[in-house]
């Protein structure tokens, strides 16, 4: 294949495509992107914070076109998708406004003493980021989604690698934002966009390439971070990959079973149960009438979802079938709908025990599909948790002063970055407070997220500079802080100029 | 070989050995690590300062028999290993300190919007961490070296792999630390020592250990990152390892060239050479007289140095000789010394154009070797320095108002994670601004340090909070802020209750 074809997921029609960026394009796009570097890492937040905005204007005032090439191409609904369309440019805002603020430089100055020297410390831009938009969503994830802003925010330009299932819609941003951020003196290297998985693999390999940054599947992760792993010189690959999101609910949560089961239905058939946050299984103690709950929630649910693509919903059919072999039995699935990439939403049951034989009910299943497990006893439903991959977040349903709620959080909280009480892994915010990634292999870097005001650190890497005269000091050690950053001065934090 | 042997390296004479520590014995004391780790992890940064004073207190206590067993060892000078007692029980109550700080945790509380919910972030600890000692620095990173304080004020219990090149110092040192740590209130699993290569191998491998640190060679810390790539759950390796740390000499500072001869000299024979910030590379203006100078300078010094390990002292003869076949010829040396297991120091110089054509120039000789290389033009210089791998430090030394300072900075810190001027790398004070670290292979995880504050980093990750009750939340994110910790609420930075 030398082209991404865009395809109508809800008929299999075909419309334009997109030809692959050959090896030769590849290599000016990252030289281009290798000469921007110093000029975007040397601009000063505030100036990096213009060139965003300018990007996330020109998304707001183009939502009604790129939402329906969006919904065109990945059949997500036009509502959400012009919604998603204003969530990535409030993003692209959001990022700008952390690197202004400046607490992410992390910067330290020490004044010699006696016996140390003088000794100051910031964080600075690593370069080049090949950034891989993800399927699941055509702007938050994708081409100037969590990753593209928050890498440029922090000072580095981004290649990014288009999304298959999707390429007119990301060939369009990328045009609208691209075009608005170089009007707003952006240099012409601050953002490329590439198409094609064997380009991919050319951009991980790149020695220019300083880090890599992927929201998908495990496998697509897992494959990358390996690539990166044989460079000669090593990059951090920042892969926040699919598993199974679990929610516990205990005994004393258990008798409100109506609401929980329509909201566990809503969130993990959201987005045709596309969304990494979706939550896989659900531990509930038995007697609490859960799967036959759940099983009427999604009875009452419209036709089968449609996929983003034919390999989804076929991965998705694939799913159910090694669910089914391993143990578990259909309880509810949606009616059949005519045509296109649809598959039904399944509710899967399965017995407690067998969590304990079968590894396949401990990982994820991509699409509309949710497992219900009644527990007899609560340390069944906390043993299982203990034996899930590490995830992004999990949900507990706790009741009022729950007697289980601690020992239950403190076992759960081991296996994830997010822990949600009494609601749903689905919705990540983008606050200063927020983390969307989680322990080995939700991410390939565990102690890092891709979403909120942190999602900023993945991008630089700190230098100490010794003995260096005022004036050789980089804009966040200088003696008049020209930037207004906030910075630790002798041991004691001095806040910054902006709130 | 089932013991580490201790040796005395002025004779080769041998004492008692330490047996290596069994299968078995791993399990067990990684098993009281992880029953360790929530005491550990849930103890207040202010009782695990308690934890840490102690074991401080109990090292300075000792300090003539610990810096008496490892001269004995070490061959490294009793006055300085006495001083290194002194700076290891320093870290100790300095990486405490920076923990009750708590600005490590990073704690961030966004309340509740009208679009967004309730979400507070902190750091939590990973849990048991592996920690392999340093052959050449037997206190300061070695058992409670800067790895072993930092896991542990950060909430994580160690087990670590004592160095055979100091066995008796590691076990006292263990043995004298432990104990005084567990009298004030620590649990026993706080730490554990154990011994072997195999068992090394072990650590790394073993299903409870979530982090390894690492100070040596690339080729140990490289084997022990594969070894954890390869893992179930792969697990962060922080490995700080050997690479050329270069010096540049400006055409304006040339004219002090013998301060700066005596200075380079001084720096690289150091600790017999076997420091990991040992500037291996001296790049000196055609005409100052670089090479005579530190040729005479060199002259001047005592018989050949003391090398830790009969393995080392092989290492250096070896790497001289490579360094010969590639080109580079001995411009001086030092006498030889009777007996033991000693090198010459030694000084190469080699023609600049060389260093574009053999590779074996651009990487580290351990030991009392230094070359010196002339350049025509300072482009020369920069242009090797490009070729050189990441590295822990570079030093710079600039004139008066020198018109190179800033474009030498500007090439020299994209390589570095610290650049000094007008001094050298040797001596890595332990501040808040510190970065003992730097772009791939100097460190296996390029953005982190192994001294300094941000130490601590290396053993937490972000764990966010989403519509949790204020008493379920842990103590950094209640409402009353028992710990006292700064934190940025709805934003905004509230500075904590220490200094």
């Amino acid at each position: 294949m030398t082209a991404d074809v865009s395809y109508d997921p809800r008929s299999g029609a075909t419309a334009a495509s997109v030809v692959h960026t050959t090896p030769a394009e590849v290599e000016q796009l990252v030289a281009r992107a290798a000469a921007a570097a110093a000029l975007v890492g040397q601009a000063s937040p505030a100036t990096r914070r213009a060139w965003l905005a300018a990007g996330a204007d020109a998304l707001v005032d183009n939502r009604e076109e790129l939402a329906r090439i969006a919904d065109w191409e990945t059949a997500l609904g036009w509502t959400r998708l012009d919604g998603e369309v204003v969530r990535a440019a409030n993003q692209m805002r959001f990022y700008a406004d952390v690197a202004v603020e400046g607490t992410y430089l992390r910067a330290v100055i020490d004044p010699a003493t006696a016996t140390t020297p003088f000794l100051a410390r910031t964080n600075v831009p690593l370069g080049p980021v090949a950034v891989f938009g993800a399927s699941n969503f055509p702007f938050a994830f994708s081409v100037f989604g969590n990753d593209t802003a928050s890498a440029i925010a922090a000072g580095c330009p981004v290649v990014i690698k288009a999304h298959p299932a999707h390429p007119l819609t990301s060939q369009r941003t990328f045009e609208i934002v691209h075009a608005a951020m170089q009007a707003a003196g952006a240099p012409d290297g601050i953002a490329a966009l590439v198409f094609g998985y064997e380009t991919g693999t050319a951009l991980v390999q790149h020695p220019a390439i300083t880090a890599v940054a992927f929201t998908g599947s495990q496998a697509g992760g897992l494959s990358l971070w390996k690539l990166a792993n044989q460079r000669e010189v090593v990059v951090p690959v920042y892969a926040e990959m699919g598993t199974v999101n679990p929610v516990v609910i205990t005994p004393a949560a258990g008798h409100d079973i109506t609401a929980i089961a329509d909201g566990f239905v809503q969130s993990f058939t959201m987005g045709s149960g596309q969304f990494c946050t979706k939550p896989g299984l659900l531990l509930a103690p038995r007697g609490s009438g859960a799967t036959a709950a759940i099983a009427a929630a999604l009875d009452s649910l419209a036709p089968e979802p449609v996929m983003l693509t034919s390999g989804i919903a076929a991965s998705v059919t694939r799913g159910v079938a090694e669910l089914q072999s391993a143990g578990a039995t259909i309880a509810a699935q949606t009616p059949p709908a005519p045509g296109g990439w649809s598959s039904p939403a399944v509710l899967l049951s399965a017995p407690v025990d067998l969590l304990q034989r079968e590894s396949r009910l401990l990982e994820e299943c991509f699409g509309p599909v949710g497992v219900v497990v009644e527990y007899d006893d609560l340390d069944e439903a906390l043993e299982a948790v203990d034996r899930l991959q590490g995830a992004l977040a999990a949900s507990i349903m706790i009741g009022e002063d729950d007697p289980d709620a601690a020992s239950v959080l403190s076992r759960v909280e081991r296996k994830v970055g997010r822990v949600i009480v009494n609601g749903w892994p689905t919705g990540v915010a983008f606050t200063w407070a927020q983390v969307h990634g989680g322990p080995w292999p939700a991410t390939s870097s565990p102690a890092t997220t891709s979403v909120g005001a942190a999602a900023l650190d993945r991008f630089v890497r700190p230098v100490a500079y010794q003995g260096l005269p005022d004036q050789l000091l980089p804009p966040p050690l200088r003696a008049d802080n020209p930037w207004g950053v906030p910075r630790r001065v002798a041991g004691v934090l001095q806040p910054g100029a902006q709130p």
